[in-house]
């Protein structure tokens, strides 16, 4: 079993990477997409996504309950595209995210299989204006350093080419 | 032939290092600027880069039409500064990015000479808060993978030192 | 003696990853803290960061005048964070920034021991909406270029995973 952790800014190329090392890992493919469709973009957005994958994936939309989802996967290869609306979705419903993200990396310490997850770095621009964009910020940080650590590969991906960071 | 990505932040030392490679890379060198002088900051941005530069180089001006652009250039360097006041023009001006970006790849498929390009990056801070803002993006990620994909070197840049992504 | 920039993103992980490296260098160090405690978000903020240092630490908050504070630490091990609050300091202050980095990067030509600098890397979103937001981006944008080539190691870290840049 490997975890794999893919990180990027927005359209990076980064769920493209993330796709293709899953359709080399194996056949047999989840999907777990976390996005929620509030709003017209954001349908759009999730409708390209869906197209650009093309056959040989299941999907499951998963906005909140990420470890159970993956724990349900019986599938050899799950792919969970992102982390960053998953993180956004917790703190949108005030789940503890720490207590969370504890779950999901002891999760990635014993699975089986092959998972590989996709997150967005977030921290290199100017200090957000408001005190939510700071939080956000720092909260997906922490999330993508403790991800980082449980995973035993871990890309950074910029104009669509991966960056080894680790593994 | 060689092109040559050269892809970073604001202020990181992403034009010097594309000037480097083409000083170190032939004499005969065509500088074709981007940048439109709208107000006064912009005005003095200008200016600074062109002093930066030096002898040696023929500047020209050019906003939207780039290919035409690197097709006259009939010398050995070329260096395109940036892509992404090119993208902003072209978006300004109501453009077909997508036709201008295929255009731009299938020029650097078959060009001859020394071809460098600057860009940056600019998805890896919050999600922009207007849908302007968030279209740019889009675009400038969209952009910066498919030129990439076109060139032989990728190198990103940070505080002043290069880090090869490709070739 | 060596002098080591940390370059990284908000939340990256570019803190421990500095006091890593000062904790396995030598057993004397010196915190030099830049940021002042003006609000209750940056208060909680420099707590949380010192109960994460441990003991082994002696700190000095130094908000503007870095270069005496480094050369009055006789500690072997040093560390400076970070250089983003320091220069938020000088332009609030109306200090010369060149003048300042001139001589922080003199210093550094000559020092003895061990000297470790963390700074943001805050150039990789959007151009910022606001004249001041553009002009701390440039000037922390042309800072680490500079302090980055009067270092002999230069990393970049992304979620808690450095990458080496120079040295």
């Amino acid at each position: 079993m490997t975890a794999t952790f893919i990180l990027g800014g927005a359209r990076s190329g980064k769920s493209a990477r993330a796709q293709a090392l899953a359709e080399a890992a194996g056949a047999a493919r989840v999907y777990i997409a976390t996005a929620e469709a509030l709003d017209e973009e954001m349908e759009a957005r999730i409708a390209r996504h869906k197209a650009d994958r093309g056959a040989g994936w299941r999907t499951v939309e998963t906005p909140l309950d990420l470890v159970p989802a993956l724990k349900a996967a019986a599938a050899s290869v799950v792919l969970v595209d992102c982390l960053t609306l998953w993180l956004s979705n917790l703190m949108h419903h005030g789940r503890d995210v720490g207590a969370e993200t504890h779950a999901l990396c002891a999760f990635l310490g014993q699975c089986r299989g092959e998972v590989i997850l996709v997150s967005n770095e977030v921290g290199l621009g100017l200090v957000p204006e408001t005190p939510l964009g700071r939080a956000f910020r720092d909260a997906q940080g922490r999330l993508n350093q403790q991800v980082a650590a449980a995973c035993d590969v871990v890309e950074f991906v910029a104009a669509g080419l991966p960056l080894r960071l680790k593994g």
